[in-house]
Parts: structure tokens; C-alpha cells; sequence
């Protein structure tokens, strides 16, 4: 047995152990945000040691500032793992029920998931949050960080499995995999017998290769090469206000717009007030040529252009001749996580609404609500832009599965 | 492009045609039961080739038996689909929604999955059956049979295409897949582009086969390695009852039981009476040691029988010490499926329910229930035993996905 398959069974153990201490899991979630903030020093110190080696190995500032760790930043982490022991407990739920003709009486209820692997980057403050979220679920974790965290990502495990046992929870209901090479990454994606589900949390890369290699069932989350179509119909301030936000508020996240598609009947009215209003943050646009007649500044969109997430301060801008255009483009270049319409006309709002497919679509509203917090769902692990188990933003209930319980009194079928 | 991509391609236009004429879904099913009765002579031809074929192929008899269409058999067929055509259309339920402090009305609505790819054996039946639930359920299908039964299933296709392009459908909801070679098998296993999931329905090989070999999300149903726990509060008469109708019934079916595991405190009263029963089906009984000392005709169970899904005359019979051994048994050889507990009494019951992990759990009844039919669902694709996306009998609402849409009027995020 590898050490990974070993970890793999002892996820699994812990899984069946932890499914008659659910009335634990509350107590374990408030004993890591209390360990987390008792034992800050230990965590930052670790986390100086993972600094020091990123800067030994040029790390760029941008990957340093998602790896640095500050007292702010780990009582956020301890303050997010409360907010996760207060909400509702999934596990239990009883989603249907009926008698049956025969007087079965059946019951469809939430279960954990099991064991749940999450594969995930150089961003430290994951680890406490990802394993929390597994936890309040019921179910265990294996976390695999990337190399470049691994001294926090070992410190805040280690903080988090003896919170746990303290309150009487197996410890092994969080591990962290200590080989961080790409081998251990592939051998992980053939856990089938101990894994339920992988979740990769990270960039575009990341995903894809998971998504390629994974034997074990994966849960997609993350790229979004997102649009807004500016209907003939649209308000322009509106539209403008709608497309600054979604495309400047956070650009490097997944529900940011890449494209805007604009009705050809509204195009001059509008293309220039929403440049305007782009030009306040220096946003790039890459027009079609129908766009750079009306917007000379515009420089020219290739073809790659609307196929690109550039989750940066660009925006590619092409105009339309009607909204099926419109919905022909996102079909052919959405990524199915968000898609929004800017329109007063009814009958075009439940056309988009209806056809166009994706994981969350909108009508008269920002692009950047597709976000577990923002739909009022609580701490979220991802986004899902797939269509099985789960799409949109996963909170606790996607965490895990359902079981039928059936009770009867001998019944036989005829 | 290859003519299976091409086909994806089809599938894919077909399934955005189609989301906009949810309303024709059940003329084009009710137009192909219709054209079920009226081309029987048509379908009875062609099956005839196949079974020709078969016959000089040396095909064994219940594999005969599985390929031959009969007039009853094709009624029953087109009977079936009427039957989808009268179900509830899960496309467009509204499954949650509110209304977020912001304004924004937010709201969870069921929507086709897309494209669903089908391998299957050589049944022409499914070809009827999994067509219409998946058009119901607003999907298109790529079909991809046993080669076995490929003039029958040509033909049933044609039908069902024909038909539904009567009504105004794209017939391209509906192909086969013309190649039936193990390399068409493989390509659509790979179709990511255009398959938005792909079940398999069939044997435990053809599903293994897929499962680990599927780049296309992939749900797994069928296999059942079931068992019955006989408690040491069980009544003993109603044990012997369950046992005899999960083993017996019918037991070439993935809700039969395979193994028994019984209390050793009831072990000596209950094992005659259990064995008695199974006589009268001459049920070959392997038990382990401690059963042979009560029930000398048994022969030994080996490590084997304990993994083995007979779907035969055959039972394998366990004395366990405690109820923490059976379900520890259960952990280990269970395939997640459906399994029962027989006990009077109240604690006990509620253990096993909560503990055991699969599909579904029964307290005094028969595991043969687990099905879409007798729990009240319906029609179903087949029985999920893995935990994502669906778990237990699949009916139309396991065919679907889910998407949000949101209204505003010009809410900006913060």
C-alpha cells in the first residue's frame, strides 16, 4: 500500500466513524477557529519559512501576496470557520417522503458525501476553509496544496486534526498530503476506492488537468468566460453601469464579463457612453469592425479574442444584428457560468433567460452576483459550471449526496 | 471531423432547437408509440435479421431470448412510451427561489442536462425506452447498441425519427451510433465536446468498461452485491419471507440479494426455518463455518462468495457476532446498492439506517422495492449506486440539470 492509499482508508474509517458523531462536528469547527487564533504565532512563523522559499525561487508578487499569511488574514480564516459552524447542518435532511400504496414508508435524506480530496494552489488560508466546509458536510478530507505552501499548508492541518480530536472527532477527518509533486497530484486522481469526489480549487490550468486525468468523479468549477448582450431594448445607462461593474469591480474572478455583445440598432447610442465609462479604469477594448466604425479607439478583436478569459482590464466588443446572434455567439463561446442580458422588452428577457445555457443567467443585473455569499447560500467551495450534481455556486448541500431509507413491516414484492 | 463527432455536433443543435419546443415534447412521443404499432411488421423484419444472424453466430438462448421482439413486446414498447408521454414534465420546475435583500429575485429552475450518450447490449427495448426519457426530460440522445441487435435498433430509430419530425421535432433528437465497432465505444467515451453525460446500461463488464474509461461524466448504475441482516430481535417467519422473495423472485436482477449475515444468537432458530423456505427454490446455500454446524448441507463459503454477485440460485450465509460485524461486512463487500435489516427492534433499526452507506437501506422489507416503478417514480434510466448527481432508481428529474436566473433592475455588486 502507497502512503496515499493508506491516507485513502484512513479518510474512509474516519468517514464511518464521524457518521455517528455528527453531533460533534459543530464542537470540532469552533475548536479550529479557536486553536487558529491561540496559535497564530506558530501558523505565521511557518508561514515566513514558505515566504522566505518563495523569494529564494523569484516567486512573483502576485503569487506572494495569495501565500502570505497576516493576523487579519488568520482570524478571517478562524472567523470563517465560525460562520460555517453556525449555518444549518445539511446531513439529515429529509428532501421527500411518502407511504406507498403497500405502506412502505420511504424517505430520500442527505448523507455526506465520504471522503472528499480537494486539489488546490499556493493560497494557505484554503486549507482551513475547504476542510471546514468537508467537515460541516460530514464528511473527511484529503487536502493536496501546492509545494510552495506546504509549511502552512502542514501547520494549519496540524492545528485543525488536534482541534478535532480534542473535542473527540478522529483526527484523520483532515489530512494533508505530504508529497507535493505532480505525481502525488496523479496518483490522487486514481483514488477511486477511497475518494468519492475531487474538487480542484484554482486556476484555468489546474482545472483542465484534473478535469483530463481524474478517474475519481470530479466537480468542475471555476472558468468563466462570461458575456453581457445589450439588447435594442436596453436601458444604456443602465447597461453601462452593469458592464463597468462586471467587468472592473474584480477582474481576476470568474464571474468578471470578457465580452460584450451590442445590438446593431443601439450600438452608436450606447457603445459610447459605455466606453466612456470603461475608460475611467483604462479598460482595453478589442472591437469588431462594425464596433471600431463607431469607436475608433477600439483596437481590432481576433478571432481568439472572444474565446479568451482575460480576467484583466480588456474587454473585447462585438456588435450584433439581433439577439439570436447574440445567443449563437454565447453558445458557441461561454464557458455555461454566467450570462447576463440588459433589455426593457419582456419577451426577449424570458427568451435569454430560457435558451441561453448556463450555470446562472441574468436579466438587468451584474454578472458578479454568481457567488455562494451573494445568492445568500453561505460560505461556498466553488462554482460549478457543470451540469451533473451540481451547478452554480456549491454551498454545503452540494457537499453531499442522499440515501433512501425504506421502513416497512415484511412487506414482499408480488 | 469524424461521423460520430459529426453526430455530436447534430445532437448539440438539435438539443438547443428543441429547448425552445418543450410544448411538442409529448406529440413526438405519443407519434412514436403511434408508429411503434403501425411499422411492427416493419421492426418484426428486421429483428429477425438480428436474431438470423444471431442463430448463425451460435448466440446462447437467453441472449436469444434478450434480442427477440414479439408483437406483445413491441406494444408493450410503445405502451411504455405513452406511459413517459403521461408523466409530469421536470423541465421548468422551479425547485427554490427568493427574493434577496438587494432585489434581485433569484431562482433555481430544472433544465435539460443537453445530450445524453447511451451504450447499451444487444436489448432493442432500451432503444424505445431510453429515447423517450430522455426527450422527455428535454434531452437529445446519441444511441449506441449492442451490434448484435443493430438492424433492429436501426429501424426502431428511423420509427421514433420519423415520428418525431411529423410533429415538427428535429429528428436529430434520436441517433444511433451506425458504427458498432469497440472503437465507436471508445470515441464516444472521449466525445467531451458535445456528450453531456453518458450511462451505460447493461451487464457489470459494460458498465466497468465505461466507468473507467469515460472521459464524459459518466453515471454508473446496476451493480448490487445486496445483502440481508437477520438481527437477533428479528421476527423469524418474516426474515425467511424476506429472504426467500430478495433471493428469489427474481434473481438475475441487481436488487436480489447475494449474501445473509444473522445473528449468532438467533443463528440455530432462524437458519432452519430461512433454509427450509430456500428449499423450495432449491436455493444453493455457502455458508461460513458457524452455519455448516446448524446447517450441515451448506456447502463452505470462501472469500469470494462474500464478493460475488451470484444473480443465481445461490445465497451465501454468515453468523456474526453483532450487529457493528454485519454492518462492518456490509462497509467492506457492499456495493452500495440496497440493503436490509429484519429486527424488531428500535435502536438497532435506527444503526443500520443511519450507518449503513448505500442507495437504499430497508428495516423488514424486501430490497427488490428499489426501483423507479414501485417507489412511485415512475420510468427510470436504471439505478444509480454511485453518490454524485443521483443515487438509487434515476426517473425524469435525474435526466436534468439545474440553472438560476436572476432578475434585477440594474443591481451592481458592492
Amino acid at each position: 500500500m502507497t502512503a496515499l492509499e493508506q491516507m485513502g482508508q484512513r479518510a474512509k474509517e474516519a468517514s464511518r466513524a464521524l457518521n455517528s458523531l455528527q453531533e460533534k462536528k459543530n464542537d470540532g469547527l469552533l475548536a479550529i477557529a479557536k486553536a487558529l487564533r491561540e496559535r497564530m504565532a506558530e501558523i505565521l512563523a511557518h508561514n515566513e519559512t514558505d515566504l522566505q522559499n518563495g523569494k529564494a525561487n523569484g516567486m512573483t508578487d502576485s503569487l506572494m501576496d495569495r501565500l502570505r499569511l497576516t493576523p487579519e488574514r488568520i482570524t478571517g480564516m478562524a472567523h470563517g470557520v465560525e460562520q460555517i459552524a453556525g449555518m444549518t447542518d445539511p446531513v439529515g435532511e429529509v428532501l421527500e417522503g411518502k407511504r406507498l400504496p403497500n405502506g412502505l414508508r420511504i424517505e430520500k435524506v442527505r448523507v455526506p458525501l465520504g471522503v472528499i480530496g480537494i486539489i488546490y494552489e499556493a493560497r494557505p488560508n484554503v486549507t482551513a476553509d475547504a476542510a471546514a466546509l468537508c467537515l460541516k458536510a460530514g464528511n473527511t478530507v484529503i487536502l493536496r496544496g501546492g509545494k510552495e505552501a506546504f509549511h502552512s499548508n502542514q501547520c494549519i492541518t496540524t492545528v485543525m486534526r488536534e482541534a478535532i480530536e480534542s473535542v473527540g472527532l478522529p483526527s484523520d477527518c483532515i489530512q494533508l498530503v505530504q508529497d507535493t509533486s505532480r505525481e502525488s497530484a496523479r496518483e490522487l486522481m486514481g483514488l477511486t476506492a477511497y475518494l468519492d469526489v475531487l474538487i480542484p480549487r484554482g486556476g484555468a490550468g489546474l482545472i483542465r488537468s484534473v478535469v483530463e486525468n481524474s478517474r475519481v468523479p470530479v466537480i468542475q468549477t471555476g472558468a468563466g468566460n462570461c458575456h453581457v448582450y445589450v439588447d435594442a431594448y436596453a436601458d444604456v445607462d443602465m447597461a453601462a453601469n452593469i458592464i463597468f461593474n462586471a467587468k472592473t469591480q474584480r477582474p481576476s474572478v470568474c464571474n468578471a464579463i470578457e465580452t460584450i455583445l451590442v445590438h446593431k440598432d443601439i450600438a452608436e447610442r450606447a457603445l459610447p457612453v459605455i466606453a466612456a465609462k470603461l475608460k475611467e479604469k483604462n479598460v482595453e477594448l478589442r472591437g469588431c469592425e462594425k464596433t471600431r466604425a463607431i469607436l475608433p479607439e477600439a483596437k481590432p478583436a481576433t478571432e481568439d479574442d472572444w474565446a479568451t478569459e482575460y480576467l484583466d482590464y480588456i474587454l473585447a466588443v462585438k456588435v450584433v444584428d439581433s439577439i439570436e446572434e447574440a445567443m449563437e455567439h454565447i453558445a458557441r463561446y461561454s464557458t455555461g457560468h454566467s450570462e447576463c442580458i440588459v433589455t426593457e422588452n419582456y419577451t426577449n428577457a424570458n427568451r435569454f433567460t430560457e435558451q441561453v445555457d448556463c450555470a446562472a443567467v441574468y436579466v438587468n443585473a451584474s454578472t458578479r452576483f454568481t457567488d455562494g455569499g451573494a445568492f445568500g447560500m453561505g460560505a461556498e467551495i466553488g462554482i460549478s459550471t457543470q451540469k451533473l450534481h451540481a451547478r452554480g455556486p456549491m454551498g454545503l448541500a452540494q457537499l453531499t449526496s442522499t440515501k433512501f431509507i425504506v421502513r416497512g413491516s415484511g412487506q414482499i414484492r408480488a
